[in-house]
């Protein structure tokens, strides 16, 4: 698996970096920012990315011989697109896209605004006995001029005759790549939209873009449909496996659920369900493959197979999602049956892989997904973390929503609660809250480095010795009125953690590196961001970096899918990730099973300072 | 227009052709009967089409690259299929394919068997914690190996997981050209099936091809449902405008027809539907328009634009044909609004633009479709022709159905009729019969060359002038009793030779040809197969040749259909064919109006003979 990287130097800025076998020029000059100049979207059509070769293989691919002269290719000039890197190489860049459009998106990346989805407007000549080119074809022809290649289905093939004579051969033509999505009369250029959707588990993220401005017009976040027949991504898998009438139930829920977010979207931005023509969906490989219809069962047991991991493209209305008739979808890639496509689109949006800071990303939930490496070399895993940071097998744990404990702090005797809504009466404790109190706890001194609470009769000096109860016989420790942490609780969260903190340590075995060399630890996922940093050390999920190194990312999957929505040049960056990333299997591994047993317990209060 | 063609030679055959810029070196051998190896489909992918190029341009393909070995490259070894000739070139064919499988079908066309179809069958390993890839990738690994190509979409990625599960891993994969149709578990190979149609405005033939041996299974025609919408392509047309459900249920009438004839062929055969994987359709435009269910209406007024031209592949549920639920519809070219899919079914069946003969193609029917020339130069257009051969606006005319008279013979003073049904009483006239009737009455002496038919006064010693008599005015020629050919009949007869014998004037014309250049005379479609090409002669519908090279070629549209079915190196020909014919609009030329009047008397007879 491990590869060697390839240098790639842009002269005249002598940006240099390092990718691996077979990405091209183009794509590799995105990764570290330079916005090569394309209309077509790297398809090789519009000849406007081409780039000097001084150094490295020349070879002439189809498509420099349509767009470039022989003068050009003889003196080394390739479609950057087209340029596929198999040695070190050294290019001139001519022309970067003047005035780029821009956001900072995800963790500080600078995304520019050149999505996937583009719309031309082209004024055609009118058919003509001298003329009697078909309507595709006249079509065909003039998004050629412009740079487009286009192949049209069925779908916008039966609609060309009647719309060209109705606008007078003046159209706009969406399109989705290369594929046509719809042709609109007139000049419809200022409407195009898409929807960036983050698939999770539990809830499900929409956002309406503008694909014009980069703009979020509206978000909407509910849960997701399939919660009655699961909490989990097991248990839905055990649900799906009842035949084939539960997988498309599975399969409806979240459609139903999609389209009820879709609905509310348009309606909050005021767009037009025909004005969005893509939509860019992470997720983990079962939300996918449920989505899709695609039985998940082999994910769920050994050998732990997807039936896919490829980036899918496909026509919305072959699932029934709710957006341009003709629009389509575009699935991330997957890594491995736990390493699914929110973990590609976080790292899209940390830049993990283009970075040469050495990073660990870690999304928790009831699976830790985890990445760890840099532009040099990146790895990922996933480490099964079980329900105990959702707030289940927790005696008094609840999800993160309204009277749920997310934050403890214990000083001077006194046990100070933060709880969400604000000044209502705390009902229960997520799992923050869970990481926070055991931290504390073990910061006051009433929970030792092997996880055991000390009862009201081992501390009866500590100021805090009134907390200590006793729950049908275990240790427990009472937060406020009827909540409480019992000694069984810290068990699972030691697990839970445990398996965490064991898979980033064997994906850092493997690269070689100690926690000193690391130059940030990340926390993604709804619950990445609500976990504070410095508990998350002290009960040692994380590895022992400065507190300041360790930062809450925020949703980095949605992030990565609206990246990928906006700009197609991160979308390539996206699709190429698979190859650059090696994914760790932890299942049967020794080094798992041993490093598990040594990192169940908690670390030395004196390493964690 | 005009395209210089360019030479290419094979060695050691020393075989060589004449084939349009643009066509690759492994098509170009097909033209001429050398059947190189390949297992792909002319995709690059199996490495087996390889020659040396030792004259000619020696471009390096990307495929190159991956099936050829550096010193094979030096040596100007490239894949025939990927090489396109834009210079004239000599290349050494080291090796064809062994045994090829091979039939006789079309006009006196050997056609390998080869078809698009392929079914591979495979034994995968199964999955494990050390080989974790996705069910696809597993699939597409495995034949890869083999040399194939493959894309899966959404429907038949979603069969996977448990098909190659219940089948041990013990797969057939069938693929339509990289297209992956359908997983089956086991070995199915020996069941394949293909279905060919011929798509009349009038009648629907479809054809249940056996892919594993080349030999029809079944055949069954029917009359289109869409009759009762109209008799010609310009009253469905015009019935389509009226509406969109108008153009539905066009639409839905034939796809009835074909389902039925589906359903039929299946019962026949006794094969099953989800064996059948592909299907080949010919047709006009606007009956191909209709059963895509995009608009014909421009293909009614001028100038004549066909929505598209170019040969669409597309799955055969989008339009609700009943083949293997994943199978696909493949369309030939179109070449323009009158010349459509079953011309260039003809032409593959003819082999027109393959070789050296310079004949003249005609399917006769409401519009004459013309094609004119030889493998150095082809023309096609449309004449038309109005509904005089199918029968209809001739006072006793009928259709080609049991009781027409589709022969007569003059001899004697006697008239003999050759009646559909053998014994039965005639109670009409068909299209062949027509001009058998006209062309006797010229050789008898009482039909002049402008057309005009003597009455009995003018010719009372005729040993047929009983037969001369007055019908509402007009002078008429008794047949039987009941059965009359009119003067008016005559007049319509010459309105649609002349259009048809102008249009292969004006095509001899461009060529610079005359009638005694010419090698053959081929009368194709249900009509051409009836028609006595003698009196075809006489009333100089066709130019005038030696009678034996005049021949009737039959359903070729039906056979060009069954050939692209069996062999995929036939249907790539039907694709280069519109880059290789020049397409002459007719309306509009002033030479076609001159030539029009001027043809439409009948040759004296002198010159027939």
């Amino acid at each position: 698996m491990i590869q060697k990287k390839l240098e790639v130097t842009y002269r005249p800025f002598d940006k240099a970096t390092r990718v691996p076998s077979g990405t091209t020029l183009f794509s590799a000059a995105h990764w570290i920012g330079l916005p090569i100049d394309s209309t077509c979207g790297g398809r090789g059509t519009c000849g406007k990315c081409k780039v000097q070769v001084i150094e490295g293989a020349k070879e002439v691919t189809i498509a420099d011989r349509k767009e470039l002269t022989a003068a050009e290719l003889e003196a080394g000039w390739r479609l950057s697109c087209q340029a596929k890197v198999y040695q070190d190489t050294i290019c001139l860049v001519p022309q970067l896209l003047r005035v780029p459009k821009a956001a900072t998106m995800g963790v500080n990346r600078l995304v520019l605004l050149d999505p996937n989805v583009r719309k031309a407007y082209v004024e055609l000549a009118e058919p003509s006995l001298e003329d009697q080119r078909s309507d595709v074809e006249r079509l065909q022809d003039a998004l050629t001029a412009e740079g487009h290649d286009m192949k049209a289905d069925l779908a916008v093939l039966s609609t060309l005759p009647t719309v060209l004579r109705a606008a007078g051969f003046k159209v706009t033509a969406v399109l989705g790549g290369d594929q046509l999505i719809s042709v609109e009369p007139g000049d419809t250029r200022d409407e195009s939209y898409g929807v960036a959707f983050d698939l999770g588990t539990t809830t499900l993220v929409g956002t309406l873009m503008n694909l014009r401005t980069g703009m979020a017009e509206a978000v909407r976040s509910t849960l997701n449909g399939q919660a009655p027949f699961g909490a989990d991504v097991i248990s839905r898998i055990s649900h799906a496996m009842s035949g084939s009438a539960a997988l498309a139930e599975l399969q409806a829920a979240v459609l139903a659920t999609m389209n009820g977010i879709l609905r509310e979207l348009y309606e909050m931005a005021g767009v037009s369900r025909d004005r969005v023509y893509e939509t860019v969906i992470v997720g983990n490989a079962t939300m996918l493959h449920l989505l899709l219809g695609i039985d998940p069962a082999p994910i769920g047991v050994v050998p732990f197979t997807p039936a896919f991991r490829d980036p899918l493209y496909l026509p919305a209305r072959e699932i029934g999602l709710e957006i341009h008739e003709n629009g389509r979808i575009q699935t991330l890639p997957i890594l491995g049956a736990y390493v699914g496509a929110d973990i590609v689109g976080g790292i899209v949006a940390t830049g993990l892989a283009r970075e040469e800071k050495l990073r660990v990303f870690v999304d928790v939930g009831t699976n830790g997904e985890i990445a760890v490496g840099s532009s040099r070399r990146l790895l990922a895993t996933a480490a099964p973390a079980g329900p105990a940071f959702e707030g289940s097998q927790i005696k008094c744990g609840m999800r993160a929503t309204e009277g749920a404990i997310e934050g403890v702090t214990l000083t001077a005797g006194r046990v100070e609660l933060q709880v969400i809504g604000g000044d209502v009466a705390p009902t229960g404790i997520c799992g923050s809250g869970l990481v926070d109190i055991v931290a504390q706890l073990r910061v006051v001194g009433l929970v030792d480095a092997s996880g055991k609470m000390k009862s009201r009769e081992e501390a009866p000096e500590h100021p805090l010795s009134d907390c200590l109860i006793v729950v049908d016989g275990v240790r427990a420790f009472l937060l406020a009125d009827g909540i409480y942490l019992t000694q069984r609780d810290i068990r699972e969260l030691q697990f839970a953690k445990g398996s965490i903190a064991t898979g980033i340590k064997v994906l850092m075995d493997i690269l070689g590196v100690t926690a000193a060399d690391l130059d940030e630890v990340l926390l993604g996922g709804s619950f990445g961001s609500y976990l504070n940093p410095e508990s998350a050390k002290i009960i040692g999920l994380v590895p022992a970096v400065d507190v300041d190194r360790i930062l809450s990312v925020g949703n980095t999957a949605g992030e990565g899918a609206k990246m990928t929505l906006l700009s197609f040049r991160e979308r390539q960056v996206a699709f190429e990730l698979p190859a650059a990333i090696e994914y760790v299997e932890l299942s049967g591994r020794t080094d798992f099973n041993d490093s598990f047993v040594s990192v169940l317990g908690f670390p030395e209060l004196g390493a964690v300072a």
